[in-house]
């Protein structure tokens, strides 16, 4: 697959997707795996922010800067609709005769959390061919953490206003980010204080030796004010992680999490299929029925 | 476990912690599934939209009206500090001796999403006491989905200015609630144009029969207005639910779900335990290791 190449990307996906488990579709993924060209970015924060609009502006800046971009729309609820929204909107903020730029919608797990085998499949072939490759899904939390999962960077968005999720971010619930922006600057005072408040949040994790210090930023995708800095931000954790091998062993641990995650899933799926048909009647209690149904696994 | 008795949901959930797979323990929670008192409200929506101000709204009014109430706080990423944080936030909003609350921190089950077999159990025990059970999630997306698989009616809050939150619900992404509230009401116009795009986004599930339609109001927990409206819309609910054995069924689809998902994830983890340790190092493509593993398990 070379460079850029958006049909041979497009024809390797649907192999992907045709026959996940065949040979020459395993040798062309761990090709991809050991190519791994581009910088990974997953993009975080909740519905509202303005998560789309930065996105657009953020691919434009980039694709300005000469960089390729694939875009990966994750729907968390794994309904098609619902990637197929987050993807139209990325493609109506870029231009479809761009070979440089490659959009995909794709399905989080269903039910299961984490991302779909397929969908990090896809992330890794896209991976091979694009220099950045940017990551969307909505909400935030669980999809926050699975995002965190596959991602050499994330970046975490997030309005002036919404102190909860700084909140968040200090007890923990939501994973620090290695790059976090306050959207919409142009509101002027209150993005200056949820700015200076997202610093105080990041500043926690300030004693450890050898970690990334979050970079807080503030932008407005309207006026294009603080792209470059994020762009040099996500540049500068790039930098980072390629340092001492950084980035290799963090990849080392998102992949042995990933086996160990399938791996579950699908014994478990196994296991599912030779108890047959699992049905409860209404006014049953299923707490008893699992011990039973359990030990005939 | 009579009726309100907190010392006894205690120890029964003391009990449950400590061995959630012992005879006694399964038939008590046979009972208290069985016993099905409660109606379990699960409370979703981004952070920052003030909800747990409802909440704590919520709960005085509750209790004004004579209802008892059991709160679970749970935190998708399974952080302790996290289901501690919303714990101790709608704590602080009630009374400390009144028995009729009773508040609980409970996990999200670890990078597998839907809600950890413990806290279904739990909400079980709880519904068995309380009249109303409160669940509270941070976040949108996969939680919002987790908790609409445990409750009896699913209210959905949102606040003015947050017109992604309603295109997510239109385009399926978030399911669509049973009840769902603007906050903060006291903005005025923009409160008023969030509950007609609100009405908009959820008149698209209006032709069907023996569908309930989602009530839409607002409401100011600061000021008190709407809580009386919201009361009335999730007991509306109940009494909805209440009629032709809606209620039964939907407990029973939930359960079904809930034992089958358990199922699958025990016999997952048994199947890892059998493999071992599973390491990757670092520069090795997890894709051809993954058939490799599998074909072992």
């Amino acid at each position: 697959m070379a460079h850029g190449d958006k049909a041979a990307l497009a024809r390797a996906l649907a192999r992907l997707e045709r026959a996940p488990e065949a040979a020459d579709t395993l040798a062309l993924l761990d090709a991809a795996y050991q190519a791994s060209k581009g910088q990974v970015v997953g993009v975080t924060g909740p519905p509202g922010v303005g998560k789309s609009t930065l996105m657009g502006a953020l691919i434009r800046s980039l694709r300005a800067k000469g960089r390729t971009v694939g875009v990966i729309a994750v729907d968390p609820s794994s309904k098609r609709s619902g990637g197929a929204l987050l993807g139209d909107r990325v493609r109506l903020l870029s231009d479809p005769d761009d070979r440089g730029i490659f959009v995909r919608s794709m399905a989080a797990r269903d039910r299961l959390g984490g991302l779909a085998e397929l969908t990090v499949a896809g992330m890794v072939l896209m991976r091979a061919v694009y220099d950045v490759v940017l990551i969307e899904t909505v909400g935030v939390g669980q999809s926050e953490t699975d995002v965190a999962g596959v991602a050499d960077t994330v970046l975490f968005c997030v309005q002036p206003g919404s102190g909860d999720s700084l909140q968040f971010m200090k007890a923990g619930i939501v994973e620090i980010p290695d790059v976090a922006a306050i959207t919409k600057a142009d509101t002027g005072a209150p993005a200056e204080r949820a700015l200076s408040d997202l610093k105080g949040a990041l500043s926690l994790n300030e004693e450890e030796d050898d970690t990334w210090q979050a970079r807080c930023l503030k932008l407005s995708a309207e006026t294009g004010e603080g792209l470059d800095d994020l762009i040099a931000a996500l540049d500068a954790h790039r930098a980072w992680l390629g340092q001492h091998d950084r980035l290799a062993a963090h990849r080392a641990r998102q992949a042995e999490q990933w086996l160990i995650e399938a791996l579950r899933d699908r014994h478990g799926r196994e296991g599912l299929k030779r108890l047959g048909k699992v049905t409860l009647d209404a006014g049953t209690s299923p707490f008893s029925r699992l011990s039973e149904l359990a030990a005939r696994l």
